[in-house]
C-alpha cells in the first residue's frame, strides 16, 4: 500500500488518543466531589502539586532558554540545523504539558474515587473505572502529543523547502532533526523525575521517619503535617515523572526508529518509497498501539464486589487484548506497508513486546511477597535493620542479572531478525540496528494503556489518603486500599518496564548518533577529509561499519575506555547526588515536622497542622536539589567530546547505558523488595508479623531506604541514559569538530 | 648497561626480601608471649585461622586440579602452551604460600604485642616495631615470592629449550607464557578474598548484631561466643586475602608489563636488547622496590610515650622514604639500562606513584572523620538509621568521582609519556600500553612496605582484642587501641590503593589479552586466515590496532556492546551472591550467639563461652558459600567467549572492569564511611555523642551493613576484574577458534 496514505493513521490516532482523553477528563470531573471535608483535602493536594509544577517549569524554562540560544548559536555556525532549536522546544513543550494534564487530572480524580468507594453496591467497580480513566488521561495524552509533535513535524519538513537535499537523502536530514526533539523531551523529563523523586521522597521519608517510626501513625493520619507534602509527592513523582519519562521512550524510540530506517535504506540504496516505509513503519506501530490502547481501557471494568484478582484480572484483560492486538496487527501493517523483510521485522517488534512482559513478570518475582527474595529479606528483619539492608542490597543486586539477559538475548533477537540472516556482519548492521529500535518501538506501542495502570496507581493511593484524612467509614478505606494494593503490584512491574524500554531505546539512540555524526560530518564542509583521503561523497555511501572505523572507537582506543569508565562513574555519582538531594530535604522535613508534633495541640488533633509549611519544603528541596545533578548530565557528555572526542563520547554512552542499566534495575528492585517485605510483615502471614513490633521496625528502616532508590534515583537513571545519548546526537556537530578539525 | 646483568637484580632482591621476612618471624617469635590467658586466647586465634586456612586450601585445591586438568587439555589440542600447567599452579602455590606465611605471622605476633605494650615505659614504641615488623613479613613474602616465581620461570624459559622461537618472538613467547601464572594467583587470590571476607563479616556482624547491639558487651568481651571467630576473620580476611590480592596484583603487574614491552619491541621491529630491555625493566623496578621496602621498613619507629600524630609520622615516614627513593631510583634504573625513551617511561612510573597516593588521599576524605562526608553521616544518625544508610550509600557514590577521574587521567598521562608524543594513534598504542603496564608497576613497586601497613592493622587489632580478652588493664588496653586507631586509617588508604591498583592492572592485562589472541592465531595454524587473506606471517607483523581491527571490536559491534552490558551485570551479581552469603552466614551466627547467651552463666561469665562452635559456623559458611560466586568469575567469560566471541569477551572485560571499579570505590568508601561515622560518634567529639544512644545504635546498623560492603563485596571485585581478564587471557585460543574458525 502506497506509504503515504497509511501515515495519515499517526495524525488521526493523535486526534482520537487526545480526543478521548478529553472526554475520560470531563466526565471524571462530572463526578461527585463528596463531603466538604474531602473537597478541602483534595483542595490542598492540588494546589500543591501545582504549586510545585509551576516552580519546576520556571527552572526547566531557564534551561530551555539557554539551550535553546545555545543551539541557535551552532545552528549560525553551520554545526546544528537552523530547526533544531525550534524542534527542540516543542519536544520540551508537549511533553511538560503532557505532564502538567495527566498531574492535573489526578489531582481532580482521587477525591473523587474515595467518594465513587462510598457506594455500597458498586464502589469498588465505580473506583475503579473512575481512578482507571483519570490514569488513562495520562496515557492518552502522552501517546497523543507524542504522535501529534511526530507527525506535524514530519509533514511541515516533508512539504516545505526547510531541508534542502531530494529523496532518500531528504528523508535521512528530515529523520535527524526530528530526533533533536527528543532531546527536548529529554531535559524535561530529567526535570520532572529528579525533581518530582526528590519532591516526593523527602515528604514520604519525612512523614515516615517522624509519623510512623516515632509517633506510630497510621497512614496519612491527618494530624501528621507532612501527610499532604507526601501526597502532592505522589502526583509529582508518579504521575508527571512517570508520564515525562514514558513520553521520552516513546518519542524516542520512533524517532531513533524512523532515523535508523532512512539510514539503512540509505546504505543499502534502496528507492524513496522503500526508505519512506521504513521511516513510516514506527510511526504507524505506535499510532495503531494507540488505538488498541483507547479499546483497551474501555474493556477495563469489573462487577460488583469484586475482589483483588478480579481486580487484577480486569486490569490485566484490558492490557492483554491491546497487547495480543498490536502483536497481530503490527504484522498486517508491516505486510500492508510492503516493507522489505517485512516478517522479519514483524519478529523483532514480538522480540520487543515479549522482553517488556519478561522484564515486568522478573521485576514481579523480586518485588512481590509472594515469592522467596522478598520472604528472604522479611525473615532477616528478625535479626534487626543492618540484615534488612543487606539482603535487600543482596537481593537487588542477583536481580539485574535476568533483566541484563533478556536485553542481550532481546537485542541479539530483533538485530538478527531484521537482518533476516544469521550473522552479525557490516554489511546488515544498518538492517540489524533499525530492528533493534523497531523492538523499542513494539515494546512501547501499548502504552497508551500501559502508562494509565502506571498513573491509576497514584490515584488510589490519594483517594486512601482522602478517605482517611476526611474521616470516611472503614468500609470505604477497604476498598480504596483495594485499589490502592492493585496500584502497588502495576507500578512495581510499571518500573520494570520504563527501564527495560529506556535501555532499548537508548541502544536505538545510540546507534542514531552515527547518522548525525555522518550528516554533522558532510555538513562541516562540502570536501571535508574524514580520515586520509575520504570526501564526503563517499562519506555518504559509507555504511555504519565503515564510517564507524574511520573514528578507531574500538576497546583498545584509551578514549574509548576511558569513556566507558566515566560513563560507569557517572551513573553513581548521579545516583550519589540524588540520593543524598532526599537525605538533605528529608532532614529539613523531619526537623519541621517534629517541631509541628512538639505542640501538644497539633499531636492531639486540637489544632490543624500547618500542611503547607511542609509542602513548602519539598517544593523548595526539590527545586533546589535537582539542578546539580541535571547540569552534570547534560555538561558531562559534551565535556567528554570537547576532551576525548567521538571515541571518548562512544564509550562514555557505552558506559553510561550499561552501568545505569544495571544500577537502575538494582535500585528500583531492592527499594520495591523492602517496601514489599515490610508489607508482608504487616499482612501477619509471616511467622514474625504484626505492626510496631522491632521486627516491623526493622523493616520500616528497609522501605525507608528503599523509597529513594526506587523512587528517585533508579528511576532518574532511565532519563540519564537516554539523555545523555540525546545530548550526544545534539552536539555531533561538536564532536565531529573537535575529532576530526 | 646490559640487561642480562641488571636482571640478576631480580633473584637477589627476592631473596634479600625473603631474608628479611625470616629474620623478622624469628626475632618475632622471641619476644614474651605473655601470660597464660594470652598464650590461650593466642592459641585459639590461630588454631581457629589455621583451621579455616586448610579448609580453604582443600577447595582451592580442587579447583587448582581441575583446571590444571583442562589446560592440559587444551595444550594437548595446541590451544595453550604445554608448559602453562605448571606455570598456573607454580603462581596459585607461591601465592598461597605468601598468605599462609604472613597469616601464620600475624597470629602469633598479636598476642606478643599485646605483651609489648604491658612495657610501661617504651610499651608504645616497642608495640609499634613489632607489629609492624610481623606485618612486614607478609609484605617481604608477598613480593619475595612474586619475584622468586618470576625470576625462575624466565630463567627457565630463557635458557632451556622449552619455548622454541629465537629472537624476540622467544621473549614474545616467553612473557606471555609466564601471564597465566598470573591466573593462578588470581584464582588463589578469588579464593582468599571471597573465602576470607565472607568468614571475617559473618564473625563480626554477628558478634555485633547480638553482643554490642542487644547485650550492649564492648568489642571483644570474652562472654560473647563470636569474639573469637571475629578475630580470626581479621587474620583470614585482612591478612590473608589483602595479601593474595596484591600479589596478584603485583605479579600481574610486571607479567602484564612484560608482556607488553616485548610486543611493543616486536611490532616496532626493535633489536633483541631492546626488546629484552623492555621486559627487564618492569622486573627491575619492582626488585629495587622490594630493596627500598626493607630499608623503609627500618626506619618506621618512634619514641617512647609517642601520641596518635608521631605514630602515624612514623608509619608515613618509613612510606614516604621508600616512595621518593623508587621515584629516584627508577629513574637510575632506566637510564642504566639505557631503554628508549627512558625518561617518558619514568614519566609513566611516577604517574603511577602519584595515582596511587591521590587515591589513597581521596579515600582517606571520605572515609575519615575528620572531614566533612563522615561528619555529615554522622549527623544523619540523628533522625535514625535509614538516613544513616541513605546518606553513606549517598556519600559511597559520590566518592566513585575522584578515583575514577584519577584513573583516567593517569591513564592517559602513562600512555603518551610512554609513547613520547601527544597523541593517540595506531602507530604508538603498543609502547603506550606498555606505559600504562608501567604505571601500574610504579604504583605496585614499594608494595614490601605498603602492605606491611596493611598487614599491621589486624594484628594491633587483634592484639587489643587479647589484651581485652585476658583481662590486662586499661593503660595496655589504651595503647593497643592507639595502635589500633593507626591501623583503621591505613588500612582504609590501602583498600584505596589495592583497587586503584587492581584496576591499572586489569588495563595493563586486558592489553595483554590482544598478546594471546594474537599468539594463538598464529599457533592454531601457519596458514591460518584470520580476516581475508592475512597470513600468519603478516599477522606477526602487526601492531595491536591493526591486529584488533580485523575483529571488529568496535563500540558498534551488537557482540561488544552486550558484552559491556554483561560485565556491568557480573560485578554486580558477583556483588549481590557475596552480600547474601555473609548474610546467611551471619544468620548463623547470631542464632548461635544467642543461643549461647541464653544461658545466665555463660552470659555472667561463669561458664565459658564455646568459641570453637562460632569458628566452625563461620568456616562452613565461607566455605560453602565462596563456591558459586567464584564459579561465576570464572565461567561467565569462558561462557561470553563461546557464545559472543572475541568481540564479547573484550565488551566483558571492559564493561566488568568499568562497572566492577568504580562498584568497589562505592562500597569499600561507604564502609569505610559508616565505620568511622560510628567511631566519630563514640568520640564525643561531635555535638550528639556517647555510646547506647539511639544516635549511636543508628550508626551501628551503618557500621554493620558497611562491615560486608568494605570487607567482602568491595574487595572481592578487585579480583573480579583483574580474575576475568586472566581467564580470558588463559582461554585465548578458545576465543580465537571459536571466532574464527
Amino acid at each position: 500500500m502506497n506509504p503515504e496514505i497509511l501515515f495519515w493513521i499517526v495524525p488521526v490516532a493523535s486526534i482520537i488518543a487526545l480526543a478521548f482523553a478529553a472526554a475520560f477528563f470531563f466526565n471524571m470531573k462530572k463526578a461527585d466531589e463528596g463531603t466538604d471535608r474531602m473537597k478541602e483535602i483534595a483542595g490542598y493536594v492540588r494546589e500543591g502539586a501545582m504549586a510545585y509544577l509551576k516552580q519546576q517549569y520556571k527552572v526547566v524554562a531557564l534551561f530551555f532558554i539557554i539551550i535553546a540560544v545555545i543551539f541557535a548559536v551552532m545552528a549560525y555556525f553551520n554545526m546544528q540545523n537552523d530547526i533544531v532549536p525550534v524542534a527542540f522546544l516543542t519536544g520540551g513543550f508537549f511533553s511538560g504539558l503532557a505532564g502538567f494534564i495527566g498531574m492535573k487530572t489526578a489531582t481532580y480524580a482521587s477525591g473523587r474515587v474515595a467518594q465513587a468507594c462510598r457506594d455500597e453496591k458498586d464502589g469498588l467497580n465505580k473506583g475503579l473505572q473512575l481512578a482507571f480513566r483519570s490514569g488513562a488521561v495520562l496515557g492518552l495524552t502522552v501517546v497523543g502529543f507524542g504522535l501529534l509533535d511526530i507527525s506535524a513535524w514530519f509533514l511541515i519538513l516533508d512539504n516545505t523547502s526547510l531541508v534542502e537535499a531530494e529523496g532518500v537523502s531528504k528523508l535521512v536530514q528530515i529523520t535527524t532533526i526530528m530526533l533533536t526533539f527528543g532531546m527536548g523531551a529529554s531535559l524535561q523529563a530529567l526535570f520532572a523525575r529528579v525533581g518530582g523523586g526528590i519532591y516526593t521522597k523527602a515528604a514520604d521519608v519525612g512523614a515516615d521517619l517522624v509519623g510512623k517510626t516515632e509517633y506510630h501513625f497510621n497512614e496519612d493520619d491527618p494530624r501528621n503535617p507532612a501527610t499532604i507534602a507526601d501526597n502532592v509527592g505522589d502526583n509529582v513523582g508518579d504521575v508527571a515523572g512517570m508520564g515525562a519519562d514514558l513520553y521520552e521512550s516513546y518519542a524516542g524510540s520512533i524517532l531513533a526508529s524512523a532515523a535508523l530506517g532512512a539510514a539503512a535504506a540509505a546504505a543499502a540504496g534502496s528507492s524513496y518509497d522503500d526508505a519512506l516505509r521504513a521511516v513510516m513503519a514506527p510511526m504507524i506501530i505506535g499510532a495503531v498501539g494507540a488505538i488498541l490502547s483507547v479499546i483497551g481501557i474501555y474493556i477495563v471494568r469489573t462487577k460488583p464486589g469484586a475482589n483483588q484478582t478480579e481486580l487484577m484480572a480486569a486490569l490485566n484483560r484490558g492490557i492483554n487484548f491491546s497487547g495480543i492486538l498490536i502483536a497481530i496487527f503490527s504484522a498486517l501493517i508491516l505486510w500492508a506497508l510492503g516493507i522489505n523483510n517485512w516478517l522479519g521485522l514483524w519478529g523483532s517488534i514480538v522480540i520487543g513486546l515479549i522482553v517488556g512482559i519478561a522484564i515486568g513478570k522478573v521485576t514481579e518475582y523480586y518485588t512481590s511477597f509472594e515469592f522467596k527474595p522478598v520472604k528472604f529479606i522479611a525473615e532477616n528483619a528478625t535479626t534487626g535493620p543492618a540484615t534488612v539492608i543487606i539482603s535487600g542490597i543482596g537481593v537487588g543486586m542477583i536481580s539485574t542479572c535476568w533483566p541484563v539477559i533478556f536485553i542481550v538475548v532481546g537485542t541479539i533477537g530483533a538485530y538478527l531478525c531484521a537482518a533476516g540472516e544469521f550473522a552479525f556482519t557490516a554489511a546488515n548492521m544498518n538492517q540489524g540496528l533499525y530492528g533493534i529500535g523497531i523492538a523499542a518501538v513494539g515494546m512501547l506501542s501499548t502504552l497508551g494503556i500501559t502508562l494509565a495502570t502506571d498513573a491509576y496507581g497514584p490515584i488510589s493511593d490519594n483517594a486512601g489518603g482522602n478517605a482517611e484524612m476526611s474521616g470516611l467509614g472503614e468500609d470505604v478505606r477497604s476498598r480504596t486500599d483495594a485499589l490502592d494494593a492493585l496500584g502497588n503490584t502495576t507500578a512495581a512491574t510499571g518500573k520494570g518496564f520504563a527501564i527495560g524500554s529506556a535501555a532499548l531505546t537508548a541502544l536505538a539512540l545510540l546507534a542514531s548518533y552515527i547518522e548525525e555524526l555522518k550528516i554533522a560530518a558532510l555538513k562541516l564542509g562540502e570536501n571535508f577529509q574524514v580520515v586520509g583521503d575520504i570526501t564526503s561523497a563517499q562519506l555518504a555511501k559509507m555504511n555504519i561499519a565503515e564510517f564507524m572505523a574511520s573514528f578507531d572507537v574500538t576497546l583498545m582506543n584509551p578514549k574509548v575506555l576511558l569513556g566507558i569508565f566515566i560513563g560507569a562513574m557517572l551513573s553513581f555519582l548521579f545516583c550519589g547526588l540524588t540520593m543524598n538531594a532526599v537525605g538533605r530535604a528529608a532532614k529539613s522535613m523531619v526537623e519541621e515536622v517534629r517541631r509541628q508534633l512538639s505542640d501538644k495541640d497539633v499531636l492531639e488533633g486540637r489544632k490543624k497542622a500547618d500542611y503547607a509549611r511542609c509542602v513548602g519544603i519539598s517544593t523548595q528541596g526539590a527545586q533546589r536539589e535537582m539542578v546539580v545533578p541535571s547540569m552534570i548530565a547534560v555538561l558531562v557528555p559534551i565535556a567528554t567530546g570537547l576532551v576525548l572526542g567521538v571515541p571518548g563520547v562512544f564509550g562514555l554512552l557505552a558506559g553510561g547505558l550499561a552501568g545505569g542499566f544495571v544500577l537502575a534495575v538494582f535500585m528500583a528492585n531492592s527499594g520495591g523488595a523492602w517496601d514489599n517485605a515490610k508489607k508482608y510483615i504487616e499482612t501477619g502471614d509471616a511467622p514474625f508479623c504484626g505492626k510496631h513490633t522491632p521486627i516491623h521496625d526493622a523493616s520500616v528502616v528497609g522501605d525507608t531506604v528503599g523509597d529513594p532508590f526506587k523512587d528517585t534515583s533508579g528511576p532518574s537513571l532511565n532519563i540519564l541514559i537516554k539523555l545523555m545519548s540525546m545530548v550526544s546526537i545534539v552536539t555531533a556537530g561538536l564532536n565531529i569538530a573537535v575529532t576530526l578539525l
